[in-house]
């Protein structure tokens, strides 16, 4: 990750579920120009564990010819609030005690975290935004703050993703708040309380981004290895731990699983099909085959329920972690998609 | 659960991995009357936190008209050794130290799990075994079983299973005993060590047994809630928990895991296609359409290693705990089945 561009907004900053942030800071980083229209911008929505560094996370994307080309599109991305990449969260600083938030920082909703994207493009002079990208739970986001001012973009596209967290999703993130709070360390004023607890959650997590069909096709042990030896999926899923202990925190981790949790475009909007027919604008759906976290048959139905939507399947063996690694299909579809010069037909299907 | 039978073996119990067991407890339930001919045996193996009371665990199955139907055929059922149901295993007391084993106790195989349910099965004088019924990793039990000693078995039924711990399987249990390990009481010797990481543990078999379709078939919140409201996936999850804590151990169920993850018929036998291929008996192969622990592709792949398998999908919105469930279907295949009066023909697909 190369160093973010840092925002600081002084207002106080009120939360869905009550409280106030004393100001919010905001970690982004840009990749191209600004047009003198400012006609080109591509935001990105990351999703749980990245940060703003999107050429960092999304190989082959931001590169000439990919998808977010920056010698054609000025892309932006912001790190979530509640996040702990730069932007306010958890590991900031509560003023009125002068110590890291840890596990007080005050509950947010997607539309907090949305509000926080809202309030970076107005302080960067964007108004009118292209084309607005989310994938995982970054497509929560783009999909909220996208119904939440539809006027505001040109096209969407929405990767491996949901209009509302399903009760699939909440129960992976409740069980990966079970695993962070059976550490007795949970709750210890210290950014590395719970690191085991957190190891079991990005293994939990883990599971759900590659599947049966990922783990199968990645972590086979050679045949004819002794029943006590040690299984290439049990370091593998140790190696995971380890790796995200070594740059994330817990408070910060369940901080956003809670956040999304409470992801319902459809709420205080009249449902969701309600919600989501207030996005005219062309919409690129993608799914994945083997995604079992937003399942190709959810994906499709989300694009049905979207007034111009096209919907496109990558076949994939990789699970849901598809949408990092089968940039050859995104670059491809996305391309054609923001080349299109008149809008999709509703629902279009390749 | 009713009070099972027990049997006690004396004689030291030699390990796979090494180690002896200082004798043997055996606990389990029969239903049924032994013919005179001794040939209207069924044994079945039960799965992870299962007990030998499959009366009790698996309902309209030991009824009138169902595939166990106690007036037709002895039915027998042993707890794996390992577990906490009335066999030996992590929380027996260990005579060399006159405490319970707890962590400490030996690491067992698949192939000590089906060594054990032979001893009963000469005590009981039991030989010939009409069929051998397994589901889920009491699949694992059946197929180790019947590949180590084909000739004791008329027919064989692999419900939702596999010839061997995928890398899916193994990287789930090791999930599983990372969410254990996190908390921090695990390692002190009293049963109810590690009960939180139990608990994180259960709601991650959980996501596995009921996967997508289970939980937003089942785990719906109403429409409107409030962001903040506990939801019902949550409650769910963490109601699993605390029921799976009030009747098990975290020793045994870490025991019984790291058995299963041992399991490879292959192993010692020229590999999984040369052990499957023992098996001349004819082989009913059930498959859950929805299942992601043993996929139905994959229960297609074991039925097709099989020299005499015929295959069934159930067509279930409820994942793998279909097994439990789908006992109308289970019944209609099985007591077909087991009516065939001529083996099935080589992978006879229905």
């Amino acid at each position: 990750m190369s160093a973010p561009l840092l925002y600081h907004s002084p207002a106080p900053f009120a939360l869905d579920l009550g409280g106030t942030l004393p100001g919010v800071d905001i970690a982004y980083h840009t990749y191209g120009t600004l047009s003198e229209a400012r006609d080109n911008v591509v935001w990105v929505c990351h999703a749980l564990t990245a940060n703003s560094d999107v050429a960092d996370w999304w190989p082959h994307t931001v590169v000439p010819g990919g998808f977010l080309d920056p010698s054609r599109w000025y892309v932006v991305c912001a790190n979530i609030i509640g996040s702990c990449y730069g932007s306010t969260g958890p590991m900031s600083v509560n003023p009125a005690t002068r110590q890291p938030w840890y596990g007080d920082f005050p509950r947010l909703t997607m539309a907090d975290i949305a509000r926080a994207h809202a309030l970076l493009a107005d302080a960067l002079g964007i108004g009118r935004i292209a084309a607005l990208v989310g994938s995982s739970v970054g497509g929560f986001q783009a999909v909220e703050w996208a119904v939440a001012d539809p006027a505001r973009f040109g096209r969407l596209v929405l990767i491996a993703t949901g209009a509302s967290a399903s009760p699939w999703t909440v129960a992976i993130d409740e069980t990966q708040r079970m695993a962070i709070k059976a550490d007795s360390t949970w709750g210890e004023p210290r950014p590395d309380a719970a690191r085991d607890g957190l190891a079991a959650a990005r293994a939990i997590g883990l599971l759900t981004y590659r599947g049966p069909e990922g783990y199968n096709a990645t972590q086979r042990d050679p045949d004819g290895l002794p029943a006590g030896a040690l299984r290439r999926p049990v370091t593998y899923q140790r190696h995971q731990g380890d790796k995200l202990v070594a740059r994330f925190d817990a408070y910060s981790y369940v901080a956003i699983l809670d956040a999304f949790d409470t992801h319902d475009v459809g709420r205080g909007r009249g449902g969701r099909s309600a919600a989501l027919a207030r996005l005219g604008m062309p919409v690129c759906v993608i799914g994945l085959s083997t995604d079992i976290i937003f399942t190709p048959a959810e994906m499709r139905a989300l694009a049905d329920a979207l007034p111009h939507a096209e919907y496109h399947e990558i076949a994939s063996p990789l699970g849901h972690d598809g949408f990092l690694v089968e940039h050859g299909r995104l670059n491809s579809i996305i391309n054609r998609f923001f080349n299109l010069t008149s809008p999709a037909g509703a629902n279009d299907r390749q």
